[in-house]
């Protein structure tokens, strides 16, 4: 049996979503996508990741049926599907826990439901509404929109330096 | 500026979480703590990792302050701490996502909350009781009692054929 490179034997639905978004870098993408950013450039410039490893998750994922590669003016765009839509939960209960436990300064953004403007907790619901917003009703923003990174000047960096709607083309 | 390596430039929470978590076999090393799974020799039989990669992985939770090394009966024992225990939400966004969009057949297992015996829902609440169980409220259980994986004859498989409290010792 071989050891340490997959988890075929595991038989476990954990096992089997890290096979999907358990490879470096693969959730940042999807973090990027939740924010609207759609096209390869943007997200290169905003990750921090060589074009080789972009490409290959990108890729992973369009396999996996988490995103949809279209053509959007010409050029490819990717855009979660509802596989990849399903993936917020993980996402932001991982985000939340690297803000309380990950060491570094807190977040600089928070996630407001969008109808009533309202921070989201913990579990991701709105305290004030009572529901669990979906990601589309979501909007990130700046905690304090004094304090915000201004050593990034790359696109996507200067759009979410504005509240911006979840799954919402962040850029033409 | 070093690309691919690391997500320091990222100024994010989900990237830093990922910087502890993100490791491949990480996550699954967290999810047999909950199971109650604390020697080195039963990770490394329900693991099908590598010695190397068991050890690695363990050595940088205790650093990250996620697993607590400490000795019990003469063998050093992986205990999840407070931040271990709170990436519950986490591991189970992810086995959830897993169960409904990676593949293959469904979970072998559920959990239930252990006060009413009824299995928690998607976003990890009580539909019973309308409260979002802690992991040490909850038990792991087969789905189906006859449905077990037989191919699985290690001693963390063979007990997990039963109900199981989380974070309660599988093994003496």
């Amino acid at each position: 049996m071989p050891l340490g490179t997959n988890y075929e034997q595991q038989d476990c639905p954990l096992a089997r979503a890290l096979e999907i978004l358990g490879e470096r870098w693969t959730i940042l993408v999807l973090r990027d996508c939740f924010y609207g950013v759609r096209r390869f450039t943007h997200l290169l410039e905003h990750l921090d990741v060589s074009r080789a490893v972009l490409t290959d998750r990108l890729a992973g994922l369009v396999e996996a049926g988490v995103l949809e590669r279209r053509m959007e003016d010409g050029h490819p765009a990717y855009v979660l599907t509802d596989a990849g839509v399903a993936t917020w939960p993980s996402l932001y209960a991982l985000l939340r826990w690297g803000d309380m436990f990950g060491g570094g300064q807190r977040s600089r953004r928070e996630f407001v439901h969008e109808s009533c403007s309202t921070r989201i907790d913990d579990q991701g619901a709105c305290p004030q509404c009572g529901v669990m917003p979906g990601p589309g009703d979501l909007v990130v923003q700046p905690r304090n929109p004094k304090d915000v990174d201004s050593s990034r000047t790359d696109p996507v960096s200067l759009r979410l330096r504005e509240p911006q709607r979840l799954l919402t083309p962040l850029l033409p």
